[in-house]
């Protein structure tokens, strides 16, 4: 924490004037037109006939409740206990919960206003509202973003959004017109791609290394950008931590490198953080944690905070930076809430573009998170989400120690490719019992790689499809990708094949005649829903795929 | 009801090609990479490694729970009692309603699923859900517009959106192109506008009388249509029952005159009709009332379904209709959750475009209102929209009472212009006590004319701005209409000047040198929230204020 406040302090900001990047289309919005209407409004001797708000007396709710988990409910050390049994097992098998312990609290709110609820009454949040969202989804928003993200301008705004997929189609649609290309890693996440497409956005993929978007590719495209294929690219899109699908995060120094070249080509930064609290230790083997295990878990919510990487929040002196915070992954994907961190001229025309699509998120949902967050205390979410952490990093523990178990892995760092400077698992096939001999030779080809993740809820896979005997011989209409993911999943197992996340596909469009493996042959494994059980299953039936698709 | 079955067993459907409808950008989605996975999503024995979704056990919530009022909290019948007074009074002070009689009932949604559930679980619903919306919404929607829309077509479909400003966003991005015209009343709803402005979508005004938009008149416009001018309208956006602002309401005939001029000239109608279990009786003054109170709330809820007028959907043999409905006016707005209602070529579109914007509706508010509409059962919920249509009926005509106590009103059947076929009210001042042979020349200036409205939430006002003083001395930069408006707004009383509405100004766009008093002088007055004090304070102030904007 003390490195982020001295940067602080060295940091100036200087007044850019940014409004040239706002689209045509966000252009188009008026001023609100209820703008002149400000200073009458709160005024308590107006009398209203002005809008067309029912009463709150017809709303049917009298009161809402909630028993919520209590903030310590999960512990910090990422620990493996045997999972519960019974008729609730797929729901609760869950690492080191048992639910017979769960401890719950009750929360609720009323359809009466009353003083000290923080407007969190359902008379209010029922009724229509602003699309910046309850009072107090405001100021909760504003003071977290503040406290963990440490903004290096004062005036910043949050504005609410019913998730980072609306944030980004409200980004895009603002800031972007059609025949504008905007900037992403070159494996990204499938809906920043499926918004950009039908708005005739090309989306040019930046190379990425083992920590994420590079520096030097990105200078390198903005530099010879050929003014013929339109204007310059002027919006980045990124996935600093955990980046989907790759798992990577990105520390500071790249951040201020990144940063540094937007200034320099004066490109706005969309910061897409769904994984930030998900944050891990780097992975080591079983036998390792369990020599460190008592040593897990120290620190405070200060060292917390001031051990995840840093916002480029913090580093955005000119105001560049829009910022997407979600609870889809801190409560549940079902609140349909979350929050924009950016300059106030972009959070008002995000407001416009969301008074005509989204408008304000669900009320009931708003009160009832806020009112969680209420209970909880601030200091109480950060403890939650240390919790949540350990859990993130107990399953992908898990599930590596499962690839562990199953396959030989031989570690090393690359020194090239999506994965420069980390540390890369290749993954090679055991031995059958008796066949050692026979079959060594053979199974000494090497599967595929992986990283294991340093946030979120993904392992991804590069699977060596260049030494598959159907690569040669194959016919068949889909790609090799798409083969070895249909087989999986005839075997049992769902996952995600790779082509969903190219933006190298959505850039080129057209098919190669000859598979570019660089591309082609990835898979996207989650650790975060299956149970112990189904990991285990899974890996094996995941081997046994790829023995039968290499015929070894 | 027999008169709609006669006609649904009358009506050929036909198979039409409407998908040269869809807009290009809706055309840019492919269709949901998800589809390849259908074959294996829901099978038990698969292990799925394939989302992006948490663990339930994290999500927070154990259980949810509300009390909600009971189906028959409102009275069938527009009672008038005296409102209770004390510290909720301001919330409670509603026609007929005494809070110390509330009677609820409590409901609950369990984290945990549970058999005949229904899916209204929280483990479900906080999860990620497709953009169709839980499977209970979808089941709820589709049979309740079974039964009481009676779609000509059986093989309509059914989507959420999170309420009608982001069903018509997605309509206007689903369907039109930038540079395409869309037909509308010529007073309409200012989001509507706000939405189609700045994606470069042209409204062109389509004249209205007392049941809204007019059949010739639209007519006209297509069959003069100038090509030059672009691609003839191929979409109408229209609000044919409690037409917002006018509060006209539209019969069975005009809809098919107007469907016949859709079939001919190939437009598709979005039927956006958040009013229409607001559907009132004709207003007739306190006296008459007073004599026929008995006989009023007969009748059972087919009775009462069969007295609505017909939606659009029940004559749509080509499927060239999109319902918008809301549960905005009939649970409350910040539920934020509506449907469509639809074909299924264009339901699919809207789900692609939903995909990358609301996604799904808020699963906290989704489970909450289909538990609610579960426990009431769909009769209960029937019940529960007479006793609100009666609660809007008492609202309206107290609110016309009180014009009718303060103003002399004058009664005429219009033979011209936005009210033509209705009874229109012209209001003059009453005379001065003692000044009533000095003033009586003075105060038979009419002051304004307006039509107690069908359905619906407002009164719409015409000022005889063309009589004021002002109106020929002024030279202030601001219409006489946000002069008369400002004069208002400072004696204490709000309302929403016309020129939000004017369908006309957003087509013509330029100011015009001298004021058009068919468009300038409107003001819209809603009678939904203020109390029954308000309603007569507020009735008195704009007295007043007419009296020193006329100097009379």
């Amino acid at each position: 924490m003390a490195y982020v406040s001295e940067k602080r302090q060295e940091q100036q900001c200087e007044d850019v004037d940014l409004s040239h990047h706002i689209s045509d289309y966000a252009r188009g919005f008026r001023v609100s037109p209820l703008k002149g209407l400000q200073k009458y409004i709160g005024r308590e001797d107006m009398i209203s006939f002005s809008g067309g708000m029912p009463h709150p007396a017809v709303f049917p709710f009298a009161d809402i409740s909630a028993n919520i988990l209590v903030p310590d409910s999960f512990s910090i050390a990422p620990t493996l206990t045997s999972p519960p049994r019974g008729a609730l097992s797929w729901l609760w098998r869950l690492f080191g919960y048992d639910p017979s312990q769960e401890r719950t609290s009750p929360i609720r709110v009323s359809k009466v206003p009353a003083s000290g609820d923080a407007g969190l009454n359902l008379a209010t949040a029922l009724q229509y509202g602003p699309a910046t969202g309850l009072a107090e989804t405001q100021r909760f928003t504003h003071a977290f973003s503040a406290r963990v993200f440490r903004p290096a301008r004062s005036d910043f705004a949050t504005l609410v959004h019913t998730g980072n997929t609306d944030a980004w189609g409200r980004c895009a649609r603002a800031l972007l017109n059609s025949g504008d290309t905007v900037l992403a890693e070159e494996w990204t996440y499938p809906s920043a791609l499926a918004t950009a497409t039908p708005i005739r956005i090309d989306v040019l993929p930046v190379p990425i290394d083992g920590i994420g978007m590079r520096a030097d590719k990105l200078r390198a495209l903005l530099a010879g950008w050929d003014d013929k294929k339109g204007r310059r690219p002027h919006v980045m899109y990124t996935v600093p931590v955990g980046q989907n699908p790759s798992g990577a995060t990105m520390d500071l120094k790249r951040k201020r490198e990144i940063y540094d070249i937007c200034v320099e080509f004066d490109v706005i930064i969309v910061e897409d953080d769904p994984y930030y609290f998900l944050q891990m230790d780097e992975y080591v083997s079983k036998d390792v944690r369990a020599g460190r295990a008592a040593s897990e878990g120290e620190g405070d919510n200060e060292a917390f905070l001031g051990s995840l990487a840093p916002s480029y929040l913090s580093i955005d002196t000119q105001g560049r930076v829009i910022r997407l915070d979600t609870f889809s992954k801190t409560i549940a994907p079902g609140m349909r809430l979350g929050w924009f961190t950016c300059s106030p001229l972009f959070a008002e025309r995000f407001e416009r573009v969301g008074e005509t699509s989204t408008q304000s998120p669900c009320g009931l949902g708003q009160a009832l998170a806020m009112q969680l967050l209420r209970t909880w205390t601030p200091d109480g979410f950060v403890r939650w989400l240390r919790g949540l952490r350990a859990q993130y990093t107990a399953r992908r523990d898990f599930f590596v120690d499962a690839l562990a178990g199953t396959f030989e892995l031989e570690e090393r760092v690359a020194t090239q490719g999506i994965w420069e400077g980390a540390r890369v698992y290749t993954a090679y096939a055991r031995p059958h019992r008796g066949y050692r001999m026979m079959s060594e030779k053979k199974s000494r080809v090497p599967l595929f790689e992986f990283v294991p993740p340093s946030a979120g809820m993904f392992v991804w896979i590069k699977l060596n499809l260049a030494a598959s005997p159907r690569h040669r011989t194959d016919d068949e209409e889909d790609t090799l990708e798409m083969q070895f993911w249909t087989h999986l999943a005839d075997a049992g197992v769902l996952t995600a094949p790779g082509w969903f996340f190219s933006a190298h596909i959505a850039h080129d469009g057209a098919e190669h005649a000859e598979p570019d493996f660089d591309v082609e042959g990835h898979l996207r494994l989650s650790f975060s829903l299956a149970t112990t059980d189904e990991m285990e299953r899974g890996v094996k039936l995941f081997e046994k795929t790829l023995r039968e698709f290499f015929q070894i």
